[in-house]
């Protein structure tokens, strides 16, 4: 199995390198993994002219998962619109055909003083978000800004989604929740937005006809908005499109009260290769420093091992040593401690022994 | 000046029935005002055949306010998409012109407790939204949903702004925020969505030209809503498009943790009539019971007075009517208490004499 590294900008490269010292630890006690890197995002505007080269993006569709950490920055602001670091996100997301996007909302037991909600409301808080992540908003056409003839200007993009793009994130979303409570909650606006109403249509229908034993409702988003705030453990998995997805899963990560903590993976079909990040940016202001927080780059190594390379022994393993290191009083700023970013990576090292 | 109010659906009109109680005496005290109904949203589905009549709208726009209740409910969830009691909202929004959205999410000393966050986190919280309310992908076209050749369907909508539309929101936004601490943060996702680089860009255009005392910052509006959980308190004036001025003043409210005492106020342009709600909606697993809390409404007629019918002072003495009830210990039931809505009714009253 082959995992192709991205580190990115800001604080990426300095979490991706906890995290590779993890898969090598790994390939060490006899995982058989080749480990590749490229440029990716802002450096690769800087080198190449370009955030996703065709080489980069024929790389990432060989290997088996992608681990990117983090893209972006002031210095990239100013480049053509279609040629930003997050243009290169979007064209890697899209070219990868990631399309399901997992996002854990998970309150670790040791950190659950540090959500702003009170304790009893996020202990034990375990959502699972599943976003569409190549389509909607995101990537519908037509798009773009014009200069209408009496000098003002008009933005428009585009929601749309098909039959078959609604159905195949429902179908892991409705799959993902077997294993878990057999609950999927499926936020639109359908009473405002007829691609919301396709979405809930498409998504009831689905449900009727393949996934029966699934307890399936459907919230309109501005609700689920304030129940993440009233009630977050009301929610076991989560079925949003690629906006909605990206607002309300960054919400409910918040509530955590551990944001660099969280990782994510992107999975497309069977046999297709993931893309694995944490949700965190790339935090320009900490960057270079050494004091940023690898967790959610080494959960998200932990993600890919789970549904890219075949291993969820490790992956749990990977995750049993993040939680003990925590346990341990393992704090980096972020959490309200001191270590660095590498005295992190060692603390978890430390329980893969 | 008059006042049209517009009971609607489930709890509508017991709510309403309290701020018309307030209004009434109002003018008793002196206030001169006309205070007319009109049937609107399902119930004028079941007496018109459709959620705004020509004669309302009319009515409507010959008014100085009209004060809404709140619309929809189960039984007109089979009506044609474009015949539902939201879509009559919508009529009603853009057919007075109301585009600016003002929301404020306020944490009631008396009810820091009751919010899903800290204390310390919400106590003296006081945002305010200012959402665009006739635009964007409420209202662009094209849209709808249509069957492909290969079987499958399609849903689209268009979410669009023009330079003057941003404008006039905007203004909206600068000017009260001068009442206020001269702060404002605009939110979109410009880093993916071209309509939200316009948004941003002629934001930022008409503050340096006509408000440069004013201190505006962008932010995304997926960060947006995590800081709203992180840190409330670092708001004051926000600036949203329309769908994510719903989903993150929706977030805002709950934030205070007393939903059912949150109104809003639509305004257009000066001296034409604005449009008043509670954010909450008609509930209809309460209506009927008499159980519902009227102080949304109760406020929303506070915003009229304060915005449309030219009696400010007597808007702050309703606001401290209602304030004045909660701290002698009046609750319904969503606060926790037992009392009835016009119970309730009963304390603000007592309040004003
Ligand atoms: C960086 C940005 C393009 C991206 C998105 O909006 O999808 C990010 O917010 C995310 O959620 O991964
Ligand atoms: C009822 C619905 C159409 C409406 C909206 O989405 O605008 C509501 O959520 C609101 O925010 O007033």
């Amino acid at each position: 199995k082959t995992l192709l590294m991205l580190p990115g900008d800001g604080i990426g490269p300095e979490v991706t390198a906890q995290a590779r010292r993890v898969a090598e630890r790994l390939i060490e006690q006899g995982l058989a993994l080749d480990i590749g890197e490229a440029r990716f995002g802002g450096v690769a505007i800087d080198a190449d002219g370009m955030p996703l080269t065709a080489d980069t993006l024929t790389l990432a569709k060989a290997s088996d998962a992608v681990l990117m950490g983090a893209v972006g920055g002031p210095q990239w602001a100013d480049q053509p619109y279609g040629n930003r670091p997050e243009a290169g996100l979007l064209a890697l997301r899209s070219g990868m055909n990631v399309y399901a996007n997992l996002r854990p909302a998970l309150c670790f037991a040791a950190l659950a003083d540090a959500s702003s909600l009170k304790r009893a409301l996020v202990e034990g808080l375990d959502i699972l978000f599943v976003r569409e992540l190549t389509g909607g908003v995101y990537f519908g056409e037509p798009r773009g800004i014009e200069t209408l003839p009496d000098g003002q200007r008009r933005g428009v993009n585009t929601h749309v989604y098909t039959t078959s793009e609604i159905q195949r994130v429902a179908r892991t979303a409705f799959a993902l929740a077997r294993g878990r409570k057999g609950e999927v909650v499926s936020a639109e606006k359908s009473n405002v937005m007829e691609a919301g109403l396709l979405w809930r249509e498409e998504v009831q229908a689905l449900r009727d006809a393949e996934y029966p034993d699934i307890r399936l409702t459907h919230m309109l988003a501005d609700n689920m908005a304030m129940q993440l705030v009233k009630n977050p453990k009301q929610f076991d998995v989560i079925l949003t499109d690629n906006l909605f997805g990206d607002m309300l899963s960054d919400e409910a990560g918040m509530l955590t009260g551990s944001l660099g903590m969280l990782p994510s993976a992107a999975i497309g079909d069977a046999g297709m290769p993931g893309l694995y990040e944490p949700i965190h940016g790339s935090a320009p202001d900490i960057a270079g420093r050494g004091v940023a927080n690898p967790s959610a780059s080494i959960l998200s190594l932990a993600m890919a091992l789970r549904y890219s390379l075949g291993a969820p022994e490790l992956a749990a393993k990977v995750e049993a040593a993040v939680e003990a290191a925590l346990d341990g009083g393992a704090r980096t700023a972020d959490l309200g401690g001191t270590m660095t970013t590498a005295a992190m990576g060692d603390a978890v090292l430390a329980h893969l022994a």
